[in-house]
């Protein structure tokens, strides 16, 4: 099988991540027989120095041609760097936002799930992590106040700054669907997150997802004030199974439940539009601290190469042979920095892709 | 001395609690010659069914009248309640945002922190809490989302519904002197967290929390994404002092932080605005599931009563007096269910009120 990938390795830690996840992927086509045609496009930060503009509307159209994209993640220091003196459309961040609307990803999905052999990295207690959690936080990707008009005026001699949030009931269906249908082939719980009690968008987002329920009659709806939602994830995060949530509030839920894992540096994310096509990126950041030291865990990444291979490619066996690759890496000691305890095999990010490459 | 405490009992469990913390000032008054003079007002779902609105204007003008407010907790289960069948306008919560509004309450201190006695109920490793923590979260109170203008209309036969966020300078610039005066007195760290690489309302929050800092040379001050605390909250929550945030983010992270403390039921709260006069409660909600059971645990709420004394009574030893009884107690090995270990003692909610009065 022939595929087009299209390749942004983006800033900070992302081109060695990357380039794991390319290392294990050509693995992949030689031994189950698949040629990958990578295309290299820029966004973020690399972009910005590249041609002064986050994203082009060239390495849109470059992205569409393609069958999916693998992203590592842009973005740099936001007090340092010289990006973050631009203004707002014109930094690293921009570039995704705009990757996302026009690729009209509206799904993102996001597994924070706890690895056996990894429970030395989770921060919770052992009472709280005895019986385990495996959820996946489905978040709205391309509404809300992340979309929303913004300004900056002055009025009557004084600063004002505006932001809006607004969702509309079938942006909230498309949406509520995809969780419901996640849900049906995990364990059937979801969890809705809105902050009703104070905001219209949230109780347009309860009405329409409790509309969508009716649909999934086997699936348990459950509703949670997000204020709630972020003490629960520390109190007892087995209790979830599909959080459904709208952007900022999946933005910073997801971010939460990874690091409740413990294991951030491990978890892979997908977003994904109405078609097949779908954008694959490690849910942690650029790091930009630890970028070009050969250090950073590179599994997030090919971890993502793999959802990517089983949502967007229709390559299932292939993607298990990488999920299966990474448990038994795991299974073996070898670990990166970000994960690494006692009596284990501490890798670089480069010795972590051979090994991975080398279980394939 | 004579003062007069405004007291909104509230819902669920906050008549319990708040009965306790009566108890306790009551003994104040005895032991130290004062008279506290208490005016019962009403606001949230108590208001509602007593008068058709979650807070009158009389209610808000009897509230003006006395020098501060002591608050249980308001609102009921969100997805059973008949008071959330109400409009937006009418719920429970909606009398607590015009409180606030109406009283210019625009500074919210929450203490979280770590007490020594109760680590066992920290779900965080003994790693993360080895070091301690101890921080507070100023946030601001009277902007933002939850008071931008709201709408839901149908568009083209399609539901929008809309919310926004509006920040000027001066309310950012006052919020942010109040984090750094508080900050001078403890460990002179300022946090300011905001979603700057999206929003212009954080980027304006930024510009001026930088403007503010200049006047305290000896504050140090770090700026993080509101997703990046969220981590960091669980991944080392010693790192902290003062976090300073808007609104939202604010109800958001100081729920998931007094959660990592593992004491939510033990967290004050003080909201204030440019003179003495502030309202008092526990960080925790009203626990509807729980009310009328004589098992909440009142020490939040005595607590913030300790904080009253403090802020808007300058009574300052009586303050100390009440913060030594609560340390005392849980010394002496005293918990209510929800703090409850082993070989402790366990007593309901009135207990514990006599208790923490008996140590006055
Ligand atoms: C980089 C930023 C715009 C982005 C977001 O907030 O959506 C990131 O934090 C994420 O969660 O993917
Ligand atoms: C009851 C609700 C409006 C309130 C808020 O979100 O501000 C509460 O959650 C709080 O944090 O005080």
């Amino acid at each position: 099988m022939e595929k087009n990938i299209a390749v942004i390795k983006g800033d900070g830690i992302g081109p060695e991540i990357v380039n794991e996840a390319i290392k294990v992927l050509d693995k992949i086509g030689e031994v189950y027989g698949h040629t990958f045609h990578y295309t290299e496009v820029l966004m973020g930060g690399a972009s910005i120095d590249a041609c002064g503009d986050p994203l082009t509307d060239e390495a849109v159209e470059q992205c569409k041609k393609n069958d999916c994209v693998l992203l590592g993640s842009i973005g740099g220091d936001t007090t340092k760097s010289p990006w973050y003196k631009l203004p707002a459309d014109k930094r690293p961040e921009a570039g995704l936002l705009k990757l996302r609307k026009s690729l009209n990803l509206f799904a993102n999905l996001r597994p924070a799930l706890l690895y056996d052999e990894l429970k030395a990295a989770c921060p919770l207690k052992e009472e709280t992590m005895e019986k385990g959690f495996d959820m996946v936080i489905v978040r709205e990707l391309t509404g809300g106040l992340y979309f929303g008009e913004r300004s900056t005026v002055t009025e009557d001699g004084i600063l004002v700054a505006r932001d809006s949030l607004k969702y509309n009931e079938n942006e909230i269906r498309r949406i509520a669907i995809k969780g419901f249908e996640i849900a049906m082939k995990r364990r059937k719980k979801v969890t809705s997150v809105d902050k009703a009690n104070v905001l219209d968008s949230s109780r347009l987002w309860r009405k329409i997802v409790e509309e969508v329920a009716e649909d999934f009659p086997e699936v348990t709806l459950e509703h949670m004030l997000v204020d709630n939602c972020a003490m629960q994830l520390v109190k007892d995060p087995g209790q979830f199974d599909v959080i459904l949530t709208e952007n900022m509030f999946g933005d910073i839920l997801s971010d939460e439940a990874s690091m409740v894992t413990g294991s951030i540096g491990m978890l892979s994310s997908a977003s994904l539009n109405e078609t097949k096509f779908g954008l694959y990126e490690p849910s942690h950041g650029s790091a930009p601290d630890i970028a070009g030291k050969n250090i950073a865990n590179p599994l997030a990444t090919i971890a993502s190469a793999a959802m990517m291979l089983r949502f967007s490619l229709d390559l299932e066996k292939e993607a298990d042979s990488i999920e299966s690759a990474i448990k038994q890496a795991l299974k073996d000691g070898y670990r990166t920095i970000d994960i690494m305890s006692e009596g284990k095999r501490q890798l670089s990010t480069s010795q972590m892709g051979d090994i991975i490459a080398s279980y394939i």
